[in-house]
């Protein structure tokens, strides 16, 4: 039985230091969708005000996952660069400015982290300026905008997530290097490479010349594709002779049936997805497979909830040499199940069993797969896709409004 | 478009006065569920100890339900009865008292419910000594233990609930009633009845008798069979001429597949069953059907989440003409889709769309459903429950153990 | 290893002479089902005029059914009734008479039932002219014109096949027992009864009175629930003190979401009903539960394929103590698998490996389950049938327009 | 309305003639398959002693796929090589020759061919002696001894079908080509090419330098998959700047889940495939498909019914301008529905209707898809496959046993 180690509050080490040692870093889980489900966060627009309009629902968040093994809390800024906030946030009855959504967001994060071994990582993702089309240097302004925020907060290392087009995360981590913090870049993409069909393995190489120390995916795909992508972005780095850390966030959705663009064109994104969330030893199937790559940076995404992060501390923890505070709640492979009245649950109690469990969905009436919406299946949307000029979205409402494809 | 009420702080009427004005009643979901994922309570024992150990946790989780609509808030006291934290509670470092569990869930609850419009619900469930043969005085005893925490908290009303055995049932109601406030009952049965076999029309006789002004059911069954008892026991109350409202509180999972017991004996429980979480609609479903059948207070238990109760309170949104705190945070049937970029996903702000759609699980190596385990599938099993002498939990163990079935 | 029988072809015993004397009687399987895949009948109409068009596909068919074991032969004169033939045979380029159908049908299924152990049995199924509410004189006069054939070609025994309403059964029973020939009565239906109410058990009791010999079910249903069916007409019989053998020929398709009607309101049909198709496994288990239920005369209906009449001679090999001659090209379980060269598919060779596959349909955007059409589901629709009134064809089509249900 | 056409029985032009002139070749289904089902062929060894011991069921099914519209009759003589039968032709009472089988097969094919517009084709498949390594001296002479029967009895033309190596196929096609006749070509392979890792476009290539004037695929894969594999020996002929006919002749079931190896390493084959068997919806859904692709010789492989091939025949009636004689006993999707009593079940009468059906498989614990068995599968297996060394049966054997891979 492992020990759960009370978490240390001095001395952290850093980000690189981590990774370097060839210690294992657990990250957090999908913010956006799990305050969604909590009330604070709206669907579609996805931003962040909660910081301001309800800091102790985004505290629990933070604490939960810190709880359950996270070394790293994200800063909850997901979409908050000014252009996004401004585009969506009309909906937010008085308007709260986006240097307090950003500044808020940091001193959560921090607060939370001091209560144990976890760093604060503050993050940028993609900015609705660079899919219409503005050039480099505004799309760069809009990235050290919020960098000044992260710096006058002063957190641990930065993130760039979430991002479709390997130009767009090129710049924004040559923005985030200016400040001499580590930075770790993830685009949400699959296999097949991002939006302009530059590979994975390209994607990396360029991520990594730009000045990534840690490279890797978030969101779009699940476990298994994810890891995939990883998998071709190690080979490409290999190939070009060049090091960095690998990093996997992905959702805690089986996708299977996704399209080039992820789980957004599947016809159950956003309301829709429960029969596809990942069960605890799927993570852990995940956790394994993610650190067999060579991948020491592991968390998630969309999906993602304390008890997902748990499962990967726990299937890691023979490796890391101890458990979580969360596991003062949880059993081993389901061992808290040994003391039930019923014999037959009490059978549930091991690993082989959960192991080899295909959970049913309870639903008769509906299907395991479905087609994905949009461009991303059609064939003439993909050769579109790759001619640069087709991919503004204007363009490409246009073009769907058509029904060109 | 409806208004948000800001919930009212003052002034609030009781319960019955709520259910005998017509008023519908929106109850909250599950705590042990939903704080087993959060990393506060342990699967198998399912004890509330959390009150204690994390007050911040069931507090935010009483909040969100508040937001969400819920106008009755209940101590987070589900299996905090004496004996049962006892014969279970080994695994907590050090050992919290009962009282010391059940005071400050009472304390949590009024706090929460002093922040809006709800009323704060005392609770018991069935008794490990039930099960265990112990006498009728015995059993009361054990009610009466925790009716003394809430008298002294001075809870709004009380609610009998989680039994499998009608008798049980009656005792706790009984004992409830000593307080003189108002009494709510409902067990965790499914059409076919009790586990002595007594039906659930005869169920809700029983409960009136002895003195319950709602009855009902909650957890073990998904919504759909949920409302087919509920509907039963009014057709049972209708014909012994008696009166009393109606209450449903259901499981969030899609568990067609259910023996008499439950979803205990599906091989998915615990760990197994997000591929059967119900989505938001099919809880407004759910929440108009039982509109239609006249039940009056519906909420949820096991799997319920903040969204699923918002769900309830904006389905029925046009009959109470308000919707929640949460719902600044949602749009109606997906309408904040309505503004995204790709235009296959604002084809998607719809009600028909939602509606309509059968969600896929992603999962195509695994099954629909699942054959439950144990004795609720087996006949020899089933005609034994029938005998009351079979029952105890010891004796069903000897014959499983001994595959007499 | 069991000895395959070369069919004796002389001396052959009656039916009631087999069934007293504790045989196990086999039947055949669906003809317009399986003529129709070979091009031979036409689905809507089903009317058997290949006994005259095309007499060699019908008699191959019979040869198929005596290798795999059957002991009766059908007479292809299902909707061979007057009325129907002129209602539905306009789309036959010539008109061909129903006493040459009819009397073709008997010639073809003697001639093969001469090559080996088998019975010939004329059957008659229910009429267009009943459910146009014409009274028992009509409906009588119906089936007597179809057993003059039958008399003159001298058939072992007469079956009374595929009745929605016990009534009519009645009427047919009546009428073939003129012929002094022992008399099988069978219905479509399900554990519900007939479409007038009358249950499983008090249609059994009212055909024994009526003077069949042998009772049961046929068509409509799978086997698990045809099976059910049986069952309840066996404690019917039990309860009244009558005595009857009992006989199941059921679907080869998998409906356990039927309503009421059986199969025909499922969405498939009667086109898309392929992945309901039952494997030979499927059928051994069928064969293996009616027998243990205590039925002895065991065939098929629509869907049954030569190899599900095989599956049920091989299950029943060692009760019988000999295999039809149709298992000289057929392993037992797969044992036929052994010499497979490649090592996983030699593993397939054993009876575990085919009773607990679960076989994929290979069809991930289908779902596992359909909501049965019409007004099998429909409550209204279920009230109306149990009214006499409403169920003349012509009242539910009106309704059916006017949208009542 | 399409006329039925009365199939010409003089004067036929030859394939290529047809082929040439711009005609559809409509060609047969799986004998096999079909002839297990009935009870005339062995799972396993799957040879074709039913010519010697019971013609009338071979002639009977070449006689309803010349009904359903087939222009191609091919000798019921796969697996006749003479290898093949005598290593598994022991489980025959008395022992058939060789010879005998093929002759047969071939007067059997002719005298059905004779009743209207089909030609007869010879075929020869893979030998064992390939697989275990004989020379290309040896295994040509077992081609050249069925050529001999071929020629002896006057086929039309010649396929060498059912090929898993390159190699081995024009081995095939270079015996066959010395009869001066047309020879056709069809590997067994999917889209990742055969079992030496030659891409399906370099296969056709080398197929047609080496003498065949039609290439494609047959067996193995489902109507999908091999569509794409077809589709890639075309870009591969056009590339090579080859012409020849394209040829299809898929399975009838939905195999998505197959590995590099096709249907045998899924867990349900050969005795648990039926809820995969595909529709006549499918069906026409392949035949458009296929044409669209340009192939012009579309028929089918195991699990292929007469009404199967119909369907091929009915979605491609107005490019031919004709029915054939089985459409009599079919409507046109379904039209001969909108006559029945139900008003629900004439609703079907109609294309949408059924293009749109998802067809349920009834089997609510069972999945969608499998995990195939075997090497086709690992990795470890994938790669052996791909050194000529490891490819041979007793190799595989032995690797497989020491549990390699």
């Amino acid at each position: 039985m492992l020990p759960i180690r009370k978490t240390a509050k001095t001395g952290k080490r850093g980000i690189l230091e981590r990774l370097d040692g060839g210690e294992i870093v657990i990250g957090d889980g999908g913010f956006v969708f799990a305050l969604e489900k909590r009330g604070y966060v709206k669907a579609g627009p996805w931003t962040p005000e909660a910081t301001v309009e309800h800091p102790e629902a985004v505290r629990q968040l933070h604490r939960e996952f810190l709880r359950a093994g996270s070394n790293v809390l994200q800063t909850f800024t997901f979409y908050a660069s000014e252009d996004k906030l401004e585009n969506r946030g009309n909906y937010v009855a008085e308007k709260i400015s986006c240097q307090k959504v950003n500044e808020a967001a940091c001193d959560i994060a921090r607060e939370v982290a001091n209560e144990g071994d976890a760093l604060v990582a503050g993050g940028v993702s993609q900015t609705p300026s660079y899919l219409s089309c503005k050039d480099k240097t505004e799309v760069k302004a809009a990235f050290r905008k919020q960098l000044e925020v992260f710096m006058k907060k002063n957190v641990d290392f930065l993130i760039a997530e979430y991002f479709e087009h390997v130009e767009e995360a090129v710049w924004a981590v040559e923005v985030l290097k200016e400040s001499g913090k580590p930075v770790a870049a993830t685009m949400c993409i699959g296999p097949e490479g991002d939006m302009h069909g530059v590979s994975p393995g390209q994607c990396a190489v360029q991520l990594v010349k730009a000045g990534a120390s840690i490279v890797g995916v978030n969101c779009h795909f699940d476990p298994e594709t994810s890891l995939e992508t990883v998998r071709l972005m190690k080979e490409g780095l290999q190939a070009a002779k060049l090091k960095a850390h690998l990093m996997c966030q992905p959702l805690a959705f089986h996708t299977p049936d996704c399209g080039k663009q992820g789980f957004i064109d599947l016809p159950e994104f956003p309301f829709g997805l429960e029969p596809r969330i990942a069960t605890r030893w799927d993570i852990q199937n995940y956790a394994r497979k993610a650190y067999d790559i060579g991948i020491r940076y592991i968390g998630g995404c969309c999906g993602f909830e304390p008890y997902h992060i748990r499962a990967i501390a726990e299937e890691l923890g023979p490796e890391r040499g101890f458990l979580p505070e969360a596991s003062e709640k949880h059993g081993n492979w389901g061992d808290n199940l040994s003391m039930h009245t019923k014999p037959w649950v009490r059978a549930r109690a091991r690993k082989e069993y959960w192991e080899n469990l295909k959970p049913a969905s309870g639903r008769p009436y509906c299907p395991c797969m479905s087609k994905p919406d949009g461009w991303g299946v059609t064939k003439g949307a993909k050769e579109l896709m790759q001619q640069k000029e087709a991919t503004t979205e204007q363009q490409l409402k246009e073009l769907f409004q058509k029904k060109k494809f």
